[in-house]
């Protein structure tokens, strides 16, 4: 069983602290308040918007040494809605990856409505999670924690696929607020 | 009913032209040796794969003015199958769409496996063409040939979300070659 700590109490730290109890796994879910609680997982889940990372990694970078830490941000110009704020050929994991060399960062969880997240469907499809990643260990260890919590985890690749799962993150979202999609349904995979 | 050319006889051109007959339209489908014979369609699909685009655009430029043209190209690196061949912050399609200014340039199909628009479906799912670009009535003219060949379509946003659904085609792509998802399968829109 794995021990995650998720920083970040909203929807989305809530849903994956709840697909990780189904599979037995152990949380610490910390809030913007528990900056003075260190981390205690071997998984860390940055659950928080993107304009609160750079704080985080500030806070808390010496504490994710070692650690497999999972970006699920889909960094939008929430303004206009019409692009991202990394820069084109990069992504925020990208960026994660590279304010800390002693993790081993994932991108996970943002082609993924919180709703979709609970509920395990995405229409009749069972809900997927894409993980991106270079570290093959750490991939499996958050595939393991997702699958045991009843969702389906795809291997998607090297965190260079970063940046399409952050355009399909957006793309989902622009269709979510524009009403050509619900935010219980989306994007499913099936294979 | 619209009268489309498709210019391409491989596995997308021929399953475009069915859903374009299921929906009552006709279809002028051409193949690379019908170089000599002008395009009839009003909404003119480049079913052919990218690298074969600006050789299209020498032979037809001039015919294509005026005219709704479909870009469905996935301009992926096929040796690496780890980038696209297009800037990081542009796409195919804008780059036809800077080519071909007296046309009105959609981006649509290329998020959908040729099966899933023979057989109407994603898994469970409805198969859900994505339809982007700056032309309203174009829009409307593609949308409404592809649901009156019984499948779903979605209109994506302005041209500028080419970049994502090419990422997303791109995604769709590397899990499919490495098995991940099935070509029968892929990414379903579920609202």
């Amino acid at each position: 069983m794995a021990h995650l700590s998720i920083l970040g109490t909203g929807n989305m730290g809530q849903a994956i602290a709840s697909v990780a109890g189904k599979g037995g796994h152990t949380v610490q879910l910390l809030g913007q308040g528990d900056v003075d609680t260190a981390v205690s997982g071997d998984v860390v889940v940055l659950a928080v918007p993107y304009p609160a990372i750079s704080t985080i990694i500030g806070q808390r970078g010496d504490q994710l040494a070692g650690k497999v830490v999972v970006d699920i941000t889909n960094p939008l110009n929430f303004e206009t809605f019409d692009s991202l704020v990394v820069p084109a050929d990069s992504s925020a994991a990208a960026e994660i990856a590279a304010a800390l060399p002693e993790s081993r960062v994932l991108k996970a969880f943002n082609t993924n409505f919180a709703a979709t997240l609970a509920s395990g469907t995405v229409g009749d499809s069972r809900t997927t999670v894409l993980v991106a990643g270079d570290d093959a260990d750490a991939k499996s260890i958050l595939i393991g924690i997702v699958t045991s919590g009843g969702l389906e985890a795809i291997d998607a690749g090297s965190l260079t696929r970063a940046r399409e799962l952050e355009a399909l993150g957006f793309l989902q979202l622009t269709l979510a607020v524009s009403e050509k999609i619900s935010w219980t349904g989306g994007f499913g995979v099936n294979d």
